[in-house]
């Protein structure tokens, strides 16, 4: 029995909302590969975002339409509520062929139901839009003008409901439990290895009954001077008896993301890096203070920024992006990010990832926080120290 | 301290190897955005394909250009022998900037090093070479003839090393233990996540100090009505009294994948299930003696296809495709696959996985082996029984 993560109710609305947004960008339908979006569509879901599928909307019509792989349309009847008709498979030889692509007998659909002269808003930066795959779009299609749809439905998913922010608060909860696990792990001698494998176990056993999903990135964990960049992975190699490790690490509840990073520190910590993880925090109290509704990303950067600059120090990264519903490879939503220049207007319901990590040139500090607006600010979903942590 | 995985020499082969294959297909440059082709010319690692990055080879240079995000480029500098001078971060504004795009700063580079006027390979099919990526490249590099490299560097990867195939025999090891841990705690009322926990402690310790990586597919788990589709994974839901549990569960050791399914039956199994798993069986036997150099990828299927139809059943899509190193999210090549019409011919160090499920309406069995292509045939990588797995 599958138990679908949302009413009927709550998929209508958002549907709704996208065709809101189709209409006033000039579409009539647009296509979406991003698997995120198919799911917050239609609830379809499933580790088959590696072969072309979609979902396609159409202003007038009630529902979307999947099209997948032939072995795959199955889990899109068990995993929404489209009627048969818009479940549509292709053909098996079509998968990895050399000269046809799937997107040909996609065409083939969009000329049976009449929408090939229609304007057409494709993902085109989402991960699994290839190159390829738009190229046999635009040939299969000639009547039809096809353009970047820039993240519509990325954007319609940026507030979140009530509902929706609940599994976000769940996905809180477990990474809390989840890092708390691997910083018991963590001491001198240990493997790396060993402290993932208890990270995994802790993000899929969930909390109460309430698994954890499969997350968009994988745990990270730097050591040493592999602290000085932030997506390595780990290794056969036991942790030093003396120095920094690392660890990002997300929690995943129904695909909602709630990511974290905490920095260790193996015996005795140098003054510098107690000074950087101190300055870290007080940045992220004064930049979750601002993040109420009204105010813009680029502002919430700006007081983080400048608690940084009066230390010393300075982060030219992004220091957050939208989180939300994702699959691999990425757990950030690809469209607000808190930095200069994003004048984005916070909104109750939206949720961050806090991501202030400073890598300085031959180490690095991190101690972030995912978040939700709401209006007494930015309320923190997961609740582990917020320090440097010292094993000694 | 990072550890290479292969020698220095090996990388030269490699590329020499590659440059041959470009200077056959005319290409004068080649640019690479698949994470496996990646890793495999250069050693890059690390969970930063989610970003625009690439490697690119130019027939003239006697190494590679790693392109990537600037907080990346000290990953290249941890995993590569790459000189400084040939590892180019792009400017940090540049990530989910609607206007701009990283590749913009690529074609910069081009145009530094006197390549804008070349002929260059992309991998128009790769999953993270969007359709946006491609349309920065061609309108920055007006005076360049930019076509598809059609899996150039792919088709390179297909036959392993020594040195591979020992880190591919290390994964089947690791993922034998892993099966073995799935189906130890298989039971009635036991929650489907709890044997996701345990395959994903599994994988991640190893065995004998050898870690595994993460694996390009997560773990699949399909129970009851769900075994008729192959990519659904776990819930909270109770494990039945009685039915089908199917599990598809890779393994990866420094990114070499083995992959297995096994379908194990709650409760006394219906002669039909038993009958379809001792065929499959069957099939696979044949097939993998069957594996032989010099035959060549449709001839494997026929003669598995034979056994399937001479019982009544049939299997539409492909047995098997070419698997080794990769990255989410898939641990297939996109190069050889068992099917009718693939003429590929084996030769000894090719691997794939015989993917022998068959999904009938109403449920579906697999029973798979990876392996390895030897003198003797096929030689399974994993060593888990073989027979439908009955728990009573």
């Amino acid at each position: 029995m599958y138990r679908k993560p949302f009413t009927a109710k709550e998929y209508a609305t958002r549907l709704a909302d996208v065709k809101t947004r189709m209409a006033a960008a000039g579409f009539e339908l647009i296509i979406c590969q991003d698997p995120a979006n198919m799911c917050w569509l239609t609830g379809f879901d499933g580790w088959s975002f590696y072969t072309p599928q979609c979902v396609v909307v159409h202003l007038d019509e009630d529902w979307p339409v999947w099209f997948g792989r032939a072995q795959d349309a199955k889990s899109a009847h068990i995993t929404t509520d489209l009627p048969a008709d818009n479940i549509v498979g292709f053909s098996e030889p079509l998968v990895h062929h050399p000269v046809n692509h799937p997107y040909d007998e996609l065409c083939d659909l969009m000329r049976a139901r009449g929408w090939d002269k229609a304007q057409i808003g494709v993902e085109l930066d989402a991960h699994y839009y290839t190159a390829r795959a738009h190229h046999h779009l635009v040939k299969g299609l000639p009547n039809a003008c096809l353009s970047d749809s820039q993240e519509l439905v990325n954007w319609a998913r940026i507030v979140k409901s009530e509902a929706e922010v609940a599994l976000m608060r769940e996905a809180g909860r477990i990474c809390t439990e989840t890092m708390n696990r691997a910083i018991s792990r963590i001491a001198p001698g240990v493997a790396q290895y060993e402290v993932i494998a208890e990270v995994y176990h802790a993000q899929i056993m969930g909390l109460d009954g309430k698994c954890g999903d499969y997350t968009s990135l994988c745990p990270l964990i730097q050591v040493g001077e592999g602290t000085s960049t932030p997506h390595l992975t780990w290794t056969d190699e036991p942790l030093p008896d003396e120095g920094l490790v690392m660890m990002e690490i997300g929690a995943a509840r129904r695909h909602y993301h709630a990511p974290l990073t905490r920095t260790v520190h193996l015996g005795k910590p140098p003054t510098e890096i107690i000074k950087l993880a101190n300055v870290i925090v007080d940045g992220v109290d004064v930049a979750l203070d601002k993040a109420k509704p009204g105010v813009s990303c680029q502002d919430v950067e700006a007081v983080w920024q400048r608690v940084l600059n009066k230390n010393g120090y300075t982060k030219p990264s992004r220091v957050g992006y939208s989180i939300g519903l994702n699959y691999p490879p990425d757990w950030g939503e690809r469209t607000a990010s808190l930095r200069p220049g994003d004048e984005t207007v916070l909104q109750p319901g939206m949720c961050f990832h806090f991501q202030s990590g400073v890598w300085l040139e031959d180490f690095g500090a991190a101690i972030s926080e995912p978040f939700v607006v709401t209006e007494k600010g930015g309320e923190r979903l997961c609740d582990v120290r917020r320090e440097l942590i010292v094993i000694d």
